[in-house]
């Protein structure tokens, strides 16, 4: 490599494999190049001994100026709504320099990931300028609120948030968003610390491609590998995110995904889903929920006394994350006696695992025959995440025990497979 | 298929491929009928239409008595200590019928699983009889004690637990079992209910061979696939339940497997271990921990009280399960006075991420910088579980901030990965 002494600020020509590429250095990797080309774009260039790189010394890349140029409306394509509820995709278009705003207008975005007109007319709007980590139930209400106004106008609605907590966005939404006919896409960006290029450009091609679909779910798209060849798209209900960092991040939770999509503009499905023609009844927006519902992740030495604590501040609903096939302790330090206690006292408890894949199951053992018995839901494969929206859901409709129950068991949006295979396990 | 009408208790003869097997069903799957052989075997025949099962009325099978025979000590081979913790490889080695007891001693376990007296010596005490969900930190003591003891004659240990909470067990035996220069193995068995085959004799045959190899650390042993092809050597801090039936569950965490056990003898190391030739130091047990510390899941909408409710109860220690990098809410409901006044207490906070792959990290999105200037300490990549177990032994030896902060961070057990690498992820 012809410049090693590079480093962040230089304005460089790097030519490699014949391309040639000017811009300035945003990042120094140990054989990654990060640049800001004068289009805006950055670019991520693998440096090796074949790599020239010169710094042209005393130029200066000007500060990128967006293009002015208006969008026209393509009669041909359809229109796809892209809805910023914050996140680190907000800003990482704009990565370190500072071109864009967070807030995005249709004609900034598609001048930074001018792809998306291949697909589809776009429009935006901010409604929610928050990390991901800060949202609570009535944010949940607020985007289902924003994409079902938008579903009437638009062909799809893409939703771009941060990963902290999307897929509990994504599962409420699926609950919300009844007789959904339309695709509504969640996505995102990582933008690892150890990385050059951003996978947000990438990340909005392939959901701009899925939003413009026969697809009538709520779906999460983005990187299905750590290389930029192509995305996911995973149900909102049977997705989460596994890696802190990683740009693959999102994986299915015992099923396939639905597909992958190609920024190419290949997509290949990989599992049934819901198409449009198959909803007959008109949307609906249904967004009430009681938020009095909490998680409990159980442990060996975990004080049982913590069942108390909700159900004496008035909690509705308890979703135990317990171990295995769904227990808990019944031997020393029992938590029976205090579950019993909830359940008596009118609190629905559901039972998922914390091994989060596979199913629970009260009929292998007898513990956990006794806590069926007791009244605890045992709620099948559901990722403790989406029985914890969808409790908060189904409790906002009927606080009714059998009723509560049965909407528990009852798919409402793809949130169980009955039949789960080996290799759907960390897919 | 020769004998569709025949049920559990049934004496068949079943012919398939040139092969017979004669014995008492005791499933019927949909295409797989499991047989208990006169020999005490359980085995799983799939059938289909060429299979002839001829059903023996009249005859019955004799209830399985154990050959009584001497084990002869093998002066060429170890002597390998088979402890039995409980859960369900103690029972399904007996499966239905109930030929064996619980506690097995040697000769009827190797009369079960003949193959281990091609590698070892057996000796075997029962400790625990316990289903894995009861466990409590002082079973944990318990089983390191006998363990500790058990290593003084023999050349290694092997655990048989039960697989809820094994992990948060292998990794309290980490950190207790110090200069530790002999193999502890914990093994288990799944036996998930569809299937006819239980693990439970290849996990204890890998295991076995693993306990007379040349390894220093505390293991899990167990299936690598689906299938009876090899069995994975996790280590015991970086390991994890990750499936609530496949036997295949105990994955390797922000790491690879040490290596592959095929029941063939052959062990292939797949990364760095620790030799018995490394330790230089005496071994010895350190037990001391301190039970007041609780996991904490945070999830959007979570009630920061919940902080407040351990203060309150005069814990020392909480482990929190932030969302990505190591958040909690940090708006408008959020977490900070309560996580600032539990630190001002003197309670350690420790912050673990619930994506369970991938490393926390302070000082990539603000908020995080503020709870880690607060004193809460970012554990990198430990597990959550492994980040409660090592906090209540940490606990156990000081209550000083700074040297707890120092300790949490220190690699006792190869707790740490310094450097991810990408396909670690879903490993």
């Amino acid at each position: 490599m012809g410049g090693k002494s590079v480093r962040t600020g230089d304005f460089v020509v790097i030519e490699k494999n014949n391309n040639q590429w000017k811009g300035i250095i945003i990042q120094v990797g140990r054989n990654l190049i990060t640049l800001k080309l004068k289009s805006g774009y950055n670019i991520g260039i693998r440096v090796d001994n074949k790599t020239k790189i010169e710094k042209t010394i005393g130029e200066k890349i000007e500060k990128h100026k967006p293009v002015k140029f208006e969008l026209k409306f393509d009669k041909t394509k359809p229109l796809v709504s892209i809805l910023s509820a914050g996140g680190t995709i907000a800003s990482s278009i704009d990565y370190k320099t500072g071109a864009i705003s967070s807030s995005y207008p249709a004609e900034q975005l598609v001048n930074t990931v001018p792809e998306l007109v291949n697909f589809a007319n776009i429009k935006t709007e901010k409604i929610l300028e928050e990390m991901s980590e800060n949202l609570i139930p009535k944010d949940w209400k607020k985007i289902a609120n924003s994409v079902f106004k938008e579903l009437k106008e638009s062909e799809g609605v893409i939703i771009t948030h941060g990963t902290d907590t999307l897929s509990y966005t994504s599962s409420m939404l699926s609950f919300m968003l009844r007789n959904l006919n339309k695709p509504v896409v969640v996505t995102f960006a990582q933008k690892s610390s150890d990385r050059g290029s951003s996978d947000a450009s990438m990340n909005l091609i392939c959901s701009t491609i899925t939003a413009t679909k026969n697809l009538a779910e709520v779906v999460v798209v983005g990187h299905g590998t750590v290389s930029d060849d192509y995305c996911l798209i995973n149900r909102g209900t049977k997705v989460r995110k596994m890696h802190s960092s990683q740009r693959n991040t999102f994986r299915p939770i015992n099923t396939y995904p639905i597909g992958k999509v190609y920024p190419s503009e290949k997509v290949e499905f990989l599992s049934k889903y819901r198409k449009k023609e198959e909803v007959k009844e008109e949307p609906y927006l249904d967004d009430k929920i009681e938020e009095k519902v909490a998680i409990i992740k159980v442990y060996p030495g975990i004080n049982p006394e913590i069942v108390d604590f909700y159900v004496d501040k008035g909690y509705k609903g308890l979703i135990l994350e317990g171990t295995g096939l769904g227990h808990v302790n019944t031997g020393e330090i029992s938590m029976l006696p205090q579950i019993k206690r909830a359940i008596e006292q009118g609190v629905i408890v559901g039972m998922t695992t914390q091994t989060i894949y596979g199913r629970v199951n009260p009929y292998i053992y007898s513990p956990a025959r006794v806590l069926s018995n007791l009244g605890v839901i045992y709620l099948e494969d559901l990722l403790p995440e989406t029985a914890y929206t969808k409790l908060m859901w189904v409790l906002g409709h009927t606080q009714n025990k059998e009723e509560v129950k049965e909407m528990m068991l009852k798919d409402v949006a793809g949130e169980f497979n009955k039949r789960l295979q080996p290799n759907q396990f960390l897919y």
